[in-house]
């Protein structure tokens, strides 16, 4: 393991090939790319190196494989777990995408774009809609999350349930690996069974065997209408319910199926200004469902609308509400997204990004809840989330009054956030699930994932991370237990 | 390299752990097993070995492995590639799935099968259909391809227009890897984000990488109605053109557009007995489609007629018939399964697999035909099938007289044959293809694979084979070259 930061001589050999745009070492440049997306994990690095290119960066790779200095690829730097972050000692350099940020194609005869590694999600999305077409693939972090990240991560978000993750949407990935060679892997085949699938291996290996420096993407049409609705539910099991009519009747229009703990919508209105509850009565849960229909097909609220009345007259569901314009939709989507911000501004917690087989998720949520709530008396568990991907952001907060920032909120998260957090793994493999459905390992949870992984898994991917990577230099201290 | 066949006492060895229902030393027993699925490629085995449970299984690649002989793992032996038929120098033994036949569960809940390695395709169909459900990949020898193998070649078909490959369809995997270990992958999660995804590695991997021995399978709801048209057209560009309208029509109702050229149907009409056209005038293309919907939802063919009647009033078409009974369609769908039996009937020909970007291909199925039979005169391309994907069955066959069979036909193929395939490799690297987009690399393809791959890709793919399998024991010579 390499521990001390590269000689002054390499770094002037890399400033000279990357020229004074490409390369800084002034630590007010580089101190905020060093601490992550959360503010818990700060590293360190004496240099930011920002290859205008895939020619610089191969470039770059090889110089420092020659030299043994490790390389720590970042794009937006939206990790949930601290995978972008460099180690704490400056060993690693950072090597940003982010001059890279060139659409080079969009094909709306394929249905491809072809996107460089730095490119901002939410700017190929109003690229793709220019063409009537879309990325169907976002997440809170869109202004901020690039193209490599998301590809490097297989971001999830709340289009899985009908597109899946990103590892369904890469049709192609350009890379540099570890030795500096250039993997051209972009053509957009919609079928190509030439040997392993490198292009499925780099997505969600979180830039440990290279750099994702472009990938060619599956674009769909652009919604014609959608329709977004918000129920009232007893249980998640009659949620999963609700679901499974609502596909029945719509076959793939449903897009989005969210479930709302009624203890995160409250959280939500207390501390969010603006926002109030879209029922009347009080339901113990919640779904947020949107279903969507192709330009010229018949308003997805009908089919929407049929169903829920239908629920609500046999009981399915207490009560539920269709969004009358597209504000009362974007107010609804503000509920779900503004559950993270106001379960910070209410305190601390113990988060986790968890799936489990997709029917056992509801029983799953209620009896992990009961377990952990015993367990660490004072605790209260908010799970919301992609039920119908069988992943739910399954969060412990803390005993009230302790804050989310500041030494107390960290103290309790060190020991008991760390027990609770044991537990919650525990709990999420003894159901056959993941512990990381789509945050990643990075490092927050690596020694988790060293504690439980099967080791046949574990054994397999420290083989291809050594052969692929053979002293370790990519990301380091990410994903895979040395 | 192994070159000699194991010793008489280590078969001992194996026939003891396996017994006699999974042992047989007999050569009338394993020689079916050692020619490949078009009788082109013969090998030689001394042993076939068939475990009854994925237990056996790991033990005998574990004694294999610590005795340094090579195994052949083989399923249903369909391959179009010889890619599950041993070496001729009788140095590996044959490990058949045919014994580990199981549906281990169906889940109507989450959609999902989990079946062993040695289920036979259509087997699987059945028990879907039990269930209201059905396995969306289906291709001509479903009677015997066993999913162990669909999983291992990523299998397409006709319908990954809409479902994708198998690499889409499996959700989870449970193998033996090369030193005898079981990776237990099969929990069916929707997102998973544990690091390199084994079972996308194993997927494709020609039992290279170890031996899937069960799998996590995607199901969907059974067809509610089908509407199956075959259409007139000019031109592969028309083809295309309509696809794009049905596709923009009725979202994704279109489960698989077959393009056929004329002179492919009219080998069918030939020599197919009980074949006739399904049009009155001549065309020079043709497309079979097939649209589904689930049941209770509306009736595919008025959409699919709608288009079809729209394209035949401003010219896109020539002239189209939709099915009016599950008879016909049947019977459209066996003038496009017949293609290759016809073409054999008739002689022989130099076949090919190949993918280029979906807008791309139909330029490139004209340019490539009239190249290849200007360059090899008395030649006539055949390229019908998968259009949708981007892919191609691009056939050249002999010229006149040459049978598909026999001394004549194989010196054919060797010289003349083996010219013509470089040829259409070439320009299918040259317009940014694949030359196995279905069939996958295995024997036959192995040293084209060799002299056209970009380096890093085939450099990173021996990398991780020799760090899975160090003394390259599974399914040696086949789809990695060394």
């Amino acid at each position: 393991m390499v521990s001390s930061p590269p000689d002054p001589a390499f770094l002037e050999c890399l400033a000279n090939r990357l020229g004074p745009r490409g390369f800084t070492a002034d630590p007010a440049d580089i101190d905020p790319w060093t601490i992550d997306w959360r503010g818990r994990v700060r590293g360190s690095a004496v240099a930011l190196l920002s290859p205008a290119d895939t020619a610089e960066a191969a470039d770059i790779v090889a110089m420092c494989a020659a030299a043994g200095v490790p390389l720590v690829p970042q794009g937006g730097n939206t990790s949930m777990v601290a995978g972008a972050t460099p180690p704490a000692n400056g060993s690693a350099l950072i090597l940003s995408t982010r001059r890279m940020r060139a659409i080079r194609s969009i094909s709306a005869a394929d249905g491809v774009a072809v996107v460089e590694a730095g490119v901002v999600l939410a700017d190929l999305h109003d690229a793709a809609a220019v063409h009537g077409l879309r990325f169907p693939l976002s997440l809170a972090a869109k202004g901020s999350a690039t193209i490599g990240g998301l590809v490097s991560t297989n971001a999830g978000g709340t289009q899985v349930l009908r597109f899946g993750p990103m590892r369904a949407l890469v049709l192609g990935i350009e890379a540099v690996l570890p030795d500096g060679s250039r993997f051209d892997g972009l053509s957009a085949l919609r079928k190509d069974n030439r040997g392993y699938d490198l292009r499925q291996l780099l997505t969600g290996a979180e830039g440990t065997l290279g750099i994702v420096t472009a990938a060619s993407l599956r674009l769909v049409p652009a919604i014609g209408r959608r329709a977004v609705a918000w129920a009232g539910l007893d249980s998640p099991q009659a949620a999963l319910a609700l679901l499974r009519r609502l596909e029945a009747a719509t076959g793939e229009a449903v897009e989005s199926f969210e479930l709302v703990p009624d203890d995160a919508l409250d959280l939500v209105i207390r501390h969010i200004p603006g926002s109030r509850a879209p029922l009347g009565g009080a339901h113990r849960w919640h779904a947020l469902i949107e279903a969507t229909a192709p330009q010229g097909a018949a308003d997805p609220a009908d089919a929407l609308g049929q169903v829920l009345g239908q629920a609500m007259a046999d009981g399915g569901v207490g009560d539920a509400t269709i969004a009358a314009s597209e504000a009362q939709a974007e107010a609804l989507w503000r509920l779900r997204e503004s559950i993270s911000d106001a379960e910070r501004a209410d305190g601390m917690a113990a988060k986790h990004d968890i799936s489990v087989p997709v029917s056992a998720m509801p029983d799953f949520i209620l009896s992990a809840r009961v377990a952990v709530e015993a367990a660490f008396p004072g605790t209260r568990v908010i799970a919301f989330g992609h039920l119908g991907d069988g992943n739910v952001h399954f969060n412990v907060r803390a005993p009230a009054g302790i804050p989310a920032t500041g030494a107390e909120g960290m103290a309790w998260l060190a020991e008991t956030g760390a027990a609770v957090s044991r537990m919650v793994n525990d709990l999420t493999v003894a159901a056959g699930g993941s512990i990381s459905a789509e945050h990643g390992i990075g490092q927050t949870k690596l020694a988790e994932y060293a504690r439980l992984a099967d080791p046949a898994r574990l054994a397999a991917q420290q083989a291809i991370k050594a052969a692929l990577d053979p002293r370790w230099l990519m990301n380091p201290g990410k994903l895979v237990p040395r």
